[in-house]
């Protein structure tokens, strides 16, 4: 039973299936307090801001009557002579039973791992991992479809530096589905055939066969470093136009993590059209994501928290 | 039955009335922890600052066991993209029941409720309404003459900017009080009197016949503005004074919306009269206002939101 | 029965005692959350920053199922007019029961607590007290030795600044411990005498009849002041040393009230040795006080609110 969640690729599939389980459960009871994690203690110490995150770990948290805190960055330096090391175990001694840290160092929750008795859960760092967003897509996906067995997902866009689907793919794999990554070569690196997945530079041959259409959000500074043309550029081969709606197959699901670029990896008469009278058979799972969010996130921390009851 | 409340003006009498019933009803559990909330999410967003109005809101909040967040204004702004729309639709997504929104655009709220599902409560909007404000009033005064039938409510100073003022008019009117608006003429426009209230520039003959005077908190930014002559000469006009206090009849109940502004709206010694050795039968609500505070606004988390349970 | 904590001079030995049962009856109820101050509202107020005394507090009091308010010290400034004394007031209106406050003046709170009517907790005053450290030092060491009676209690370092040593040397005289004071003369003032306890600058000479060596913190800025020649002749002088360990006897216990000083108070080496493999028979308390803090602060919560149920 894992303690920690670092990242999927330090963890055997049958726990992902265990949070998944215990997402479906938890996703019958939404509108109830539950008492699970009543008298936890729950902290989020996030170096690079994401209220959003932040916000989805605190109402899942709360919505299993954990205490949550939400500690400010300057706790983390050296305050007083105290290094980020003494701190944590200065909460733990107070009671603190999981710590979630989003920091742009991959190595950091690997290393306070070995020195600290909490579980620690890894909201964001750098372009590693992100494994609770895996978790949440993966979710929504198996809500949508039943099962992921042979279904067709296909990534877009910023792959290179992408964390989510760094944490996705082994997820997705795992649970039998075949994973496309489609993108402008400068952001797709070929090292990704290694890991058992299918690479192509070509949206429109990629979209009439996918179950899932998972957009990646692009940070537009790759533009600034020189891997991409233009915006204007990327958004005409790679971003989803109402014209490429028109590929999508019946019973197909469009994916994204949220906040989009709207007008870069989606132009706006498409999310319009998606959002108010998508073709048939079509499913756009934006606003789904985001309540996976709560719910994934409460399983989890029920999953990693239940050992020390 | 309504699922927001951004004005008064909104309102049916029985809506007001029936948020005065449950405020009585809950004035009699003041001391315990009740759960009619328990679960629901409940949110401050303030655009303007306002400590004591966005505490109030979370002790009535917690109190019905409602799970609280104070949203820092950041979060409203476009970040990476996202518009306050998005924002609010992403947290409803997550299970956000309600908001309370300060900001100085009346309209927003207005806009915003045609377009996300969560009631939405305004907690004051530029110069145009402060509902709860009004509302806590009309407990504070129903409390205290048990009803508002035939009562003269007299409002002193600040009319034109107020938006205490036009939130309370209604209901006052609405309850039976007769209300008479007293201010310099630069600050009391004419075209309240089409709200069916009487108007006047005389203080000391509008105080010996009411029941309520209501000392409303001046802007000294209007004095720059060249609606006053001088701070000093508003406090001899329209100022309580000592003298002034000796014109109130028994029985009769002064209020102020707080904070005051000791030596402008009442002068310091008026105010230490009031709370050491009030005239016989005089009453100051000042501090009753604010219990009123808490109690007002858990009845109306309660009124708009037990809808969706 | 008191209903404030300002410092442990104004309570007499019963007080604390009863505060030392009832955390010894906590320390049995450590993972589950009690019900004891639900409904509750405590607040803390801290003008100095100290996250970690302030997240003590909030662990402690949200333990108990208090409500836990962090107030912003802007709430504390002149804000619209309204004094520090008027905002508690109206905070008090509001249902707030119990303010925690850290001031580096220590008459506000005696100044206050005769003008408001609530609990009010002394979480260090300038260099004058820090009455929850007191108690949760003295719980540690009665945990750990069952009495004090006649324990040898050697404090060691800058006394003359110390909150910590004033608190702390009513409550160890009597509950029947001994007190020697150890430090360099300009920061152990001969005054300390007339308290009952005695006085030495021979760390070397007190540590062998040692059962409890408490090393203060030592605040850097004494250097700039003149008071002390140097840190490395502070530590040479006054230092737990590796050497210096080996005179403790065995059963004696090491205490600090964090964050330690590194390469100060105490060597590197000597604390890695404490850390790692203690001389046989020493024990050291510092994640233990952690650990005591939380407990203590909850008792004295409930020792202090429980009047007003």
């Amino acid at each position: 039973m894992p303690r920690h969640l670092l990242g999927l690729q330090h963890w055997e599939t049958r726990h992902i299936e265990e949070v998944m389980e215990r997402s479906f459960f938890f996703s019958r009871f939404r509108e109830r307090k539950l008492d699970n994690l009543r008298g936890r203690l729950v902290a989020a110490l996030f170096f690079e801001p994401s209220t959003r995150t932040k916000f989805s770990f605190e109402v899942a948290a709360r919505w299993l009557s954990a205490d949550f805190y939400n500690f400010p960055v300057e706790l983390s330096s050296v305050v007083k002579g105290e290094t980020l090391l003494d701190t944590i175990q200065t909460l733990k001694s107070m009671g603190l039973n999981a710590l979630i840290i989003r920091h742009s160092h991959s190595g950091l929750l690997e290393w306070l791992k070995d020195r600290v008795d909490i579980s620690l859960i890894n909201a964001g760092d750098g372009a590693h991992e992100h494994p609770t967003q895996a978790l949440l897509d993966l979710f929504t996906i198996k809500n949508n479809f039943t099962s992921l067995q042979d279904l067709q997902v296909v990534m877009v866009g910023d792959i290179k530096y992408s964390r989510v689907v760094r944490s996705s793919i082994k997820g997705l794999l795992e649970m039998g589905a075949r994973v496309k990554l489609v993108g402008p070569p400068t952001l797709l690196p070929e090292s990704f055939r290694e890991k058992g997945v299918e690479i192509s530079w070509d949206l429109e041959g990629a979209l009439p066969e996918a179950d899932v259409v998972y957009l990646l959000r692009l940070q537009k500074e790759r533009q600034q470093n020189g891997l991409l043309p233009s915006l204007k550029e990327y958004t005409r081969l790679y971003g989803l136009t109402e014209n490429r709606l028109s590929l999508l197959k019946s019973g197909s699901m469009v994916m994204h993590p949220g906040p989009m670029n709207v007008g870069v990896e989606i132009t706006s008469k498409a999310l319009e059209k998606l959002d108010g009278d998508p073709p048939p058979g079509i499913t756009v799972s934006i606003q789904r994501q985001v309540e996976s969010g709560i719910i994934v996130r409460a399983a989890l921390l029920d999953f990693l928290m239940r050992g020390d009851r």
